[in-house]
Protein backbone atom coordinates (compact mmCIF):
# COMPACT_ATOMS: atom_id res chain seq x y z
CA UNK A 1 0.00 0.00 0.00
CA UNK A 2 1.16 3.46 -0.47
CA UNK A 3 1.94 5.43 2.54
CA UNK A 4 -1.04 7.87 2.38
CA UNK A 5 -1.07 10.23 5.10
CA UNK A 6 -4.05 10.76 7.50
CA UNK A 7 -6.01 13.94 6.09
CA UNK A 8 -5.35 15.48 9.46
CA UNK A 9 -1.81 15.19 10.26
CA UNK A 10 -1.28 16.35 6.96
CA UNK A 11 -3.11 19.48 7.80
CA UNK A 12 -0.61 19.72 10.70
CA UNK A 13 2.34 19.56 8.64
CA UNK A 14 0.96 22.19 6.54
CA UNK A 15 0.28 24.47 9.39
CA UNK A 16 3.56 23.49 10.62
CA UNK A 17 5.43 24.52 7.62
CA UNK A 18 2.93 27.90 7.29
CA UNK A 19 4.09 28.90 10.74
CA UNK A 20 7.76 27.83 10.72
CA UNK A 21 8.12 29.81 7.32
CA UNK A 22 6.65 32.89 8.51
CA UNK A 23 8.96 32.81 11.75
CA UNK A 24 11.83 32.48 9.82
CA UNK A 25 10.86 35.29 7.62
CA UNK A 26 9.79 37.13 11.09
CA UNK A 27 13.49 36.21 12.37
CA UNK A 28 15.36 38.08 9.42
CA UNK A 29 13.02 41.07 9.36
CA UNK A 30 13.41 41.24 13.19
CA UNK A 31 17.50 41.38 13.03
CA UNK A 32 17.39 43.70 10.22
CA UNK A 33 15.37 46.22 12.15
CA UNK A 34 17.77 45.56 15.29
CA UNK A 35 20.83 46.16 13.14
CA UNK A 36 19.73 49.12 10.92
CA UNK A 37 17.32 51.09 13.28
CA UNK A 38 17.96 49.59 16.53
CA UNK A 39 14.08 48.83 16.67
CA UNK A 40 11.98 45.93 17.03
CA UNK A 41 8.98 44.06 15.23
CA UNK A 42 6.27 45.08 17.84
CA UNK A 43 7.65 49.16 17.25
CA UNK A 44 7.16 48.83 13.51
CA UNK A 45 3.40 47.67 13.82
CA UNK A 46 2.50 50.13 16.04
CA UNK A 47 4.30 52.50 14.27
CA UNK A 48 2.82 51.49 10.98
CA UNK A 49 -0.59 51.22 12.34
CA UNK A 50 -0.77 54.70 13.57
CA UNK A 51 0.60 55.68 10.49
CA UNK A 52 -2.64 54.61 8.66
CA UNK A 53 -4.37 56.35 11.32
CA UNK A 54 -3.78 60.52 10.62
CA UNK A 55 -6.47 61.18 13.34
CA UNK A 56 -4.82 59.10 16.05
CA UNK A 57 -5.69 56.16 17.77
CA UNK A 58 -7.26 55.40 21.24
CA UNK A 59 -5.19 52.93 23.38
CA UNK A 60 -8.15 50.07 23.01
CA UNK A 61 -7.92 50.47 18.93
CA UNK A 62 -4.43 49.85 18.91
CA UNK A 63 -3.94 47.14 21.21
CA UNK A 64 -7.11 45.66 19.44
CA UNK A 65 -4.98 46.22 16.05
CA UNK A 66 -1.62 44.67 17.17
CA UNK A 67 -3.00 41.85 18.96
CA UNK A 68 -1.04 41.98 22.16
CA UNK A 69 -2.23 42.89 25.37
CA UNK A 70 -2.67 46.15 26.65
CA UNK A 71 0.16 46.35 28.91
CA UNK A 72 2.35 45.46 26.09
CA UNK A 73 0.94 48.20 24.37
CA UNK A 74 1.02 50.95 27.17
CA UNK A 75 5.03 50.07 27.84
CA UNK A 76 5.38 50.34 24.06
CA UNK A 77 3.58 53.83 23.71
CA UNK A 78 5.70 54.93 26.69
CA UNK A 79 9.05 54.59 25.33
CA UNK A 80 7.84 55.75 22.24
CA UNK A 81 6.31 59.09 23.52
CA UNK A 82 9.81 59.35 25.34
CA UNK A 83 11.58 59.43 22.11
CA UNK A 84 9.73 61.86 20.89
CA UNK A 85 8.05 59.56 17.71
CA UNK A 86 4.41 59.23 19.31
CA UNK A 87 2.20 62.02 21.09
CA UNK A 88 -0.70 60.68 23.42
CA UNK A 89 -2.79 64.01 23.97
CA UNK A 90 -6.54 62.95 25.61
CA UNK A 91 -9.78 62.68 23.61
CA UNK A 92 -11.38 65.51 23.22
CA UNK A 93 -15.17 64.23 22.26
CA UNK A 94 -15.91 62.70 25.20
CA UNK A 95 -13.09 63.50 28.07
CA UNK A 96 -12.73 59.91 27.93
CA UNK A 97 -9.65 57.86 26.82
CA UNK A 98 -6.51 58.56 25.33
CA UNK A 99 -5.66 59.20 21.91
CA UNK A 100 -2.59 58.06 19.80
CA UNK A 101 -0.99 59.69 16.98
CA UNK A 102 2.73 59.59 15.25
CA UNK A 103 4.52 63.50 15.87
CA UNK A 104 5.67 64.26 12.63
CA UNK A 105 9.25 62.84 13.56
CA UNK A 106 7.98 59.21 14.13
CA UNK A 107 6.21 59.68 10.45
CA UNK A 108 9.60 60.68 9.42
CA UNK A 109 10.99 57.45 11.11
CA UNK A 110 8.69 55.36 10.59
CA UNK A 111 8.67 56.12 6.65
CA UNK A 112 12.22 55.51 6.86
CA UNK A 113 11.84 52.26 8.41
CA UNK A 114 8.91 51.10 5.97
CA UNK A 115 10.99 51.33 3.05
CA UNK A 116 13.81 49.67 4.36
CA UNK A 117 11.75 46.99 5.79
CA UNK A 118 9.83 46.63 1.91
CA UNK A 119 12.70 46.47 0.24
CA UNK A 120 13.73 43.31 2.66
CA UNK A 121 10.73 41.73 2.43
CA UNK A 122 11.56 42.16 -1.65
CA UNK A 123 14.89 40.24 -1.26
CA UNK A 124 13.48 37.50 1.00
CA UNK A 125 11.03 36.21 -1.77
CA UNK A 126 13.27 37.35 -4.79
CA UNK A 127 14.13 33.51 -5.03
CA UNK A 128 10.24 32.63 -5.47
CA UNK A 129 9.43 32.89 -9.36
CA UNK A 130 6.86 34.84 -10.33
CA UNK A 131 4.03 32.57 -11.06
CA UNK A 132 4.66 30.67 -7.97
CA UNK A 133 4.51 33.38 -5.75
CA UNK A 134 1.00 34.31 -7.32
CA UNK A 135 -0.06 30.89 -6.40
CA UNK A 136 1.27 31.10 -2.75
CA UNK A 137 -1.09 34.43 -2.54
CA UNK A 138 -4.25 32.81 -4.30
CA UNK A 139 -3.99 29.74 -1.84
CA UNK A 140 -3.31 31.86 1.33
CA UNK A 141 -6.45 33.82 0.12
CA UNK A 142 -8.48 30.60 0.09
CA UNK A 143 -6.62 29.76 3.96
CA UNK A 144 -7.91 33.21 4.89
CA UNK A 145 -10.97 33.16 3.62
CA UNK A 146 -12.11 29.89 5.06
CA UNK A 147 -10.67 30.64 8.05
CA UNK A 148 -12.72 33.37 8.37
CA UNK A 149 -15.55 32.12 7.39
CA UNK A 150 -15.20 29.42 10.27
CA UNK A 151 -14.97 32.47 12.77
CA UNK A 152 -18.59 34.03 11.93
CA UNK A 153 -19.88 30.50 12.55
CA UNK A 154 -20.68 29.78 16.68
CA UNK B 1 -0.87 50.41 -20.09
CA UNK B 2 -1.83 47.34 -17.36
CA UNK B 3 -1.92 48.07 -13.56
CA UNK B 4 1.75 46.13 -12.90
CA UNK B 5 2.17 46.49 -9.33
CA UNK B 6 6.32 47.30 -8.36
CA UNK B 7 7.60 44.02 -7.23
CA UNK B 8 8.48 45.07 -4.17
CA UNK B 9 5.12 46.00 -3.26
CA UNK B 10 3.98 42.96 -4.62
CA UNK B 11 6.56 41.04 -2.41
CA UNK B 12 4.66 43.13 0.41
CA UNK B 13 1.67 42.25 -0.10
CA UNK B 14 2.31 38.82 -0.39
CA UNK B 15 4.23 38.65 3.27
CA UNK B 16 1.31 40.73 4.53
CA UNK B 17 -1.14 37.84 3.43
CA UNK B 18 1.34 35.61 4.83
CA UNK B 19 1.12 36.57 8.06
CA UNK B 20 -2.03 37.67 8.97
CA UNK B 21 -3.44 34.33 7.46
CA UNK B 22 -1.15 32.64 10.50
CA UNK B 23 -2.19 35.28 13.06
CA UNK B 24 -5.49 34.78 12.22
CA UNK B 25 -4.71 30.72 12.64
CA UNK B 26 -3.10 31.26 15.66
CA UNK B 27 -5.70 33.45 17.04
CA UNK B 28 -7.98 30.56 16.59
CA UNK B 29 -5.47 27.55 17.99
CA UNK B 30 -5.14 29.80 21.24
CA UNK B 31 -9.14 30.28 21.45
CA UNK B 32 -9.83 26.92 21.20
CA UNK B 33 -6.38 26.03 23.86
CA UNK B 34 -7.99 28.64 26.48
CA UNK B 35 -11.36 27.38 26.21
CA UNK B 36 -10.74 23.44 26.36
CA UNK B 37 -7.99 23.50 28.28
CA UNK B 38 -7.10 26.87 30.05
CA UNK B 39 -3.61 26.99 27.95
CA UNK B 40 -1.98 29.45 25.86
CA UNK B 41 0.27 28.55 22.68
CA UNK B 42 3.47 29.34 24.19
CA UNK B 43 2.90 26.49 26.98
CA UNK B 44 1.79 24.35 24.32
CA UNK B 45 4.72 25.03 22.37
CA UNK B 46 7.15 24.26 25.02
CA UNK B 47 5.28 21.11 26.17
CA UNK B 48 5.47 19.61 22.35
CA UNK B 49 9.35 20.79 22.12
CA UNK B 50 9.80 18.38 25.07
CA UNK B 51 7.54 15.92 24.11
CA UNK B 52 10.04 15.59 21.28
CA UNK B 53 13.22 15.86 23.75
CA UNK B 54 12.65 12.41 25.93
CA UNK B 55 16.09 12.98 27.40
CA UNK B 56 14.65 16.22 28.37
CA UNK B 57 16.25 20.10 26.94
CA UNK B 58 18.84 22.85 28.86
CA UNK B 59 16.78 26.05 29.53
CA UNK B 60 19.35 27.58 26.94
CA UNK B 61 17.94 24.99 24.29
CA UNK B 62 14.52 24.93 25.07
CA UNK B 63 14.75 28.78 24.81
CA UNK B 64 16.61 28.74 21.08
CA UNK B 65 13.82 26.27 20.09
CA UNK B 66 11.26 28.16 21.22
CA UNK B 67 12.75 31.45 19.69
CA UNK B 68 11.34 33.09 22.94
CA UNK B 69 13.24 35.54 25.45
CA UNK B 70 14.96 33.17 28.38
CA UNK B 71 13.19 35.31 30.71
CA UNK B 72 9.67 33.90 29.59
CA UNK B 73 11.07 30.53 29.48
CA UNK B 74 12.22 30.67 32.95
CA UNK B 75 8.85 31.96 34.24
CA UNK B 76 7.19 29.27 32.01
CA UNK B 77 8.98 26.46 32.92
CA UNK B 78 8.60 27.72 36.75
CA UNK B 79 4.64 27.70 36.37
CA UNK B 80 4.60 24.03 34.34
CA UNK B 81 6.81 22.73 37.54
CA UNK B 82 4.44 23.95 40.00
CA UNK B 83 1.43 22.05 38.26
CA UNK B 84 3.63 18.95 37.84
CA UNK B 85 3.71 19.02 34.14
CA UNK B 86 7.74 19.63 34.08
CA UNK B 87 10.27 18.79 36.42
CA UNK B 88 13.89 20.46 36.37
CA UNK B 89 17.15 18.44 37.66
CA UNK B 90 20.87 19.13 37.49
CA UNK B 91 22.36 18.31 34.49
CA UNK B 92 24.43 14.87 35.35
CA UNK B 93 28.04 15.29 33.41
CA UNK B 94 29.39 18.17 33.93
CA UNK B 95 27.39 19.29 36.79
CA UNK B 96 26.45 23.08 34.58
CA UNK B 97 23.02 23.86 33.54
CA UNK B 98 19.22 22.70 34.34
CA UNK B 99 17.68 19.47 32.18
CA UNK B 100 13.91 20.21 31.93
CA UNK B 101 11.62 16.85 31.55
CA UNK B 102 7.99 16.19 30.96
CA UNK B 103 6.70 14.58 34.24
CA UNK B 104 4.46 11.59 33.02
CA UNK B 105 1.34 13.73 33.93
CA UNK B 106 2.83 16.17 31.82
CA UNK B 107 3.58 13.70 28.24
CA UNK B 108 -0.38 12.36 29.28
CA UNK B 109 -1.27 16.03 29.32
CA UNK B 110 0.59 16.95 26.23
CA UNK B 111 -0.85 14.24 24.23
CA UNK B 112 -4.58 15.48 24.98
CA UNK B 113 -4.16 18.43 24.07
CA UNK B 114 -1.86 17.70 20.89
CA UNK B 115 -4.62 15.30 19.64
CA UNK B 116 -7.05 18.23 20.01
CA UNK B 117 -4.66 20.49 18.49
CA UNK B 118 -4.57 18.27 15.41
CA UNK B 119 -8.30 18.10 14.93
CA UNK B 120 -8.10 22.04 15.39
CA UNK B 121 -5.77 22.49 12.71
CA UNK B 122 -7.86 19.84 10.04
CA UNK B 123 -11.10 21.64 10.77
CA UNK B 124 -9.02 24.92 9.83
CA UNK B 125 -7.75 23.39 6.52
CA UNK B 126 -10.63 21.35 5.72
CA UNK B 127 -12.16 24.02 3.33
CA UNK B 128 -9.14 23.90 0.93
CA UNK B 129 -9.25 21.23 -1.66
CA UNK B 130 -6.79 18.56 -1.19
CA UNK B 131 -5.16 19.97 -4.27
CA UNK B 132 -4.61 23.78 -3.33
CA UNK B 133 -3.27 22.67 0.08
CA UNK B 134 -0.51 20.33 -1.81
CA UNK B 135 0.46 23.51 -4.01
CA UNK B 136 0.20 25.52 -0.79
CA UNK B 137 3.07 22.97 0.84
CA UNK B 138 5.05 23.41 -2.12
CA UNK B 139 5.22 26.86 -2.63
CA UNK B 140 5.44 27.42 1.21
CA UNK B 141 8.92 24.82 0.82
CA UNK B 142 10.33 26.88 -2.00
CA UNK B 143 9.85 30.31 0.37
CA UNK B 144 11.54 28.63 3.39
CA UNK B 145 14.39 26.96 1.18
CA UNK B 146 15.34 30.09 -0.10
CA UNK B 147 14.70 32.56 3.17
CA UNK B 148 17.42 29.55 4.48
CA UNK B 149 19.45 29.75 1.86
CA UNK B 150 19.59 33.80 2.53
CA UNK B 151 20.30 32.98 5.84
CA UNK B 152 23.73 30.95 5.24
CA UNK B 153 25.26 33.72 2.95
CA UNK B 154 26.35 36.70 5.16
Amino acid sequence: MADVAAPAQDALRLWLRLVSTSARIERRLAASLKRDFGSTLPRFDLLAQLDRAPAGLRMTELADRLLVTNGNVTWLVTSLVREGLVSRTRATHDGRGIVVRLTPRGRAHFAEMARAHEQWVAELFAGMPVAAREALAVHLGTLKQHVAHLEDSP
